[in-house]
């Protein structure tokens, strides 16, 4: 396998390991958890931190680990990617992102496509993922210059909180919204609320990168 | 941007996000835990924990990530910060906090600026924040000298652990104090009591200094 | 004591350890949490995962610590170990396995040595036990070649998503399978069901080591 | 302060913040989950895995952070510290536990010194308390050796475990035993049981130090 393939390779497989652990813990927690959404959401929280822990230490040294194309759009804009790979990362991170919630349903035995009715929608839900966004793509870009080897446990930490403190419980990921409009499950976005969600997690991003940019700049 | 504004920036920059965590896992929290206070603690606290770890890691770097005027108050008095860089940094926590706020209820789409009507007043309160400031103090100020990498994780942990050991959730910094008085939700504080805390934990502070000189007054 | 004996015994201790504290942890859970499976699930869950964290990081330097007969196939595939320590590591592992479970018991005041009534059986568990087996090995393959230091964390962090992820909770380990069939608490497996999970797990184990080769083919 | 000063002080404070720890999150975990003892556990078992992990890491590197007569032992058998530090060290740890309670009671605005009516007794408590100590012992005299950083995570991690698969809630440690005799909320135990709690502990820690021996034979 050539080296380009193999990161193409590994950003389907760790999306599709994203998701599966998103929409699966989803559908644990709620199940378990008798309709307490709080216990349910603890699960979801705690199993969506580890995995990034464990993909963004296992995948990081090959592919940089992205899984989500609002990184890989700032890495380009970045000039850290090249734009052939942007591209391709971000279609197996939205083909893993499908992939991971098909394997989360054949696992709970349920249908394997389906169509999100829960409604995400509303100023206050773009405003957690704009400031979801902004926070995840600041601490990627500043952790990896300033202590590159503590991003998996940032990562994984920020998106711990970021479930939390959030209206939406931080998304922050356009693959993975679109993925999550396929489950009508506990992690689910009904399609009516993903052209928002991702226009401003990109924003979010993107200002991310400017403020980066703007605490840099001399340094350059 | 010089490389003190850079710092003063971090300082506002990583208050807000320490107080958007606290007071909007706060919101969440108490919003899906069904009046189980303990659940709504559980989850402020494992996000609080979780970005003071993304917080320190990414900002310590930079500014030394205070983000607390009795943090920012031990250095000035340990001589490892200037006075100028002391009332700066104070200035911009106190202002970083209230944004954080005021963002946290941007997120949850409430009312912006809010008075709390939480009492939290006594001496159990205060003795509680004399405890928690002295041992957030005293846990920085060995882990710097000591194993200045595990900083992040053990006030990430401290504060943790902090959240049950004491009777007021250890709010532990002025800053945090002074900006929860603005939001009439899970994490709030009446005005009443702001006085009192921030009284107790200065004083919890300076005790740790005190203690800690005395462990290591040999080795100066 | 021999080098070889050691790391036989230290297979043994580890896998006492790690179902101790999988079938303990899983009675206390149920006892206390009211028959909220989903709190009893992240007493198990927390845990388990910091048992794993404990066991690899003290006998990871000796034996490898791979406490399951799936992991230690994979590693006699791909020839880091022989055959007769191969042989010898999964009688340790089964064996410490039924001794751990009788320890809870005995702990717990339980009869020793029960037979599980709870049926674990179908399509839905065994692609889930597939699929738990095989991001188990891969997550230990790369991050033994990319990120050694990691290991212990990564494979605690993984089990800890992958008890929520799966429909089965994610026994991912043939000598965890077995040993659980003697419990008839929380954690207990039907004997029934034992085969088919086993060999699902072997299949999703070796698949792991297919995709590893895969992508690092070219630099072998 | 002389260097052997500062170890008494540091196993004084150090034991102190555990039990105020211990029983400060016993009584809010408690107060706060509504009857729910999963919960309350849950509390009180993160509070503790935490500070663990930052008093071992502050404190390791000045007085090895036992906190905990059997760990003192273990090493004075080992001829790591010499009697007079062992007794030494042993009176700071009980003196510290008791402060700890009182300071725990203090900022919960109860009794100071209270007298446990929760009776933790029988063979059941006694051989948890045996494997707990054990297991506790095991740990720190292999990650010692092995993997001499990774002590204050695996200590905390290890406790973490323990209060769930253990009976007793893994006291493991004779002066947190006698302290929490005196507190009669979530975590106290009655004095009658102390006696057989501190012996089973004795027994397991030398047990260990025993197998340790057994393992590393040949590399002395």
């Amino acid at each position: 396998m050539t080296h380009n393939m193999r990161k193409y390779l590994i950003e389907f497989l760790g999306t599709t390991f994203l998701l599966a652990t998103v929409v699966g813990s989803g559908i644990m927690g709620e199940a378990l958890s008798e309709g307490n959404a709080a216990i349910a959401l603890l699960a979801n929280t705690i199993a969506t931190g580890a995995i990034l822990y464990v993909l963004i230490t296992m995948f990081g040294p090959i592919s940089g680990a992205h899984f989500n194309p609002a990184v890989s759009l700032v890495f380009f804009l970045k000039r850290d990617i090249k734009r052939d790979t942007f591209i391709l990362y971000i279609i197996a991170q939205f083909c893993g992102g499908i992939v991971g919630v098909v394997i989360a349903h054949l696992m709970f035995d349920l249908e394997l496509l389906q169509y999100s009715s829960r409604i995400r929608y509303g100023f206050s839900q773009w405003i957690s993922e704009l400031i979801a966004a902004f926070g995840l793509l600041l601490t990627i870009l500043v952790t990896l210059r300033e202590k590159s080897d503590s991003v998996p446990m940032s990562v994984g930490l920020y998106i711990t909180a970021a479930y939390w403190f959030t209206a939406s419980t931080s998304f922050a990921n356009p693959a993975v919204t679109v993925a999550r409009t396929f489950t009508d499950t506990f992690s689910g976005i009904n399609y009516s609320g993903v052209l928002y969600f991702i226009i401003f997690q990109f924003v979010g991003a993107v200002f991310a990168l400017f403020v980066y940019k703007l605490l840099y700049q001399e340094r350059h």
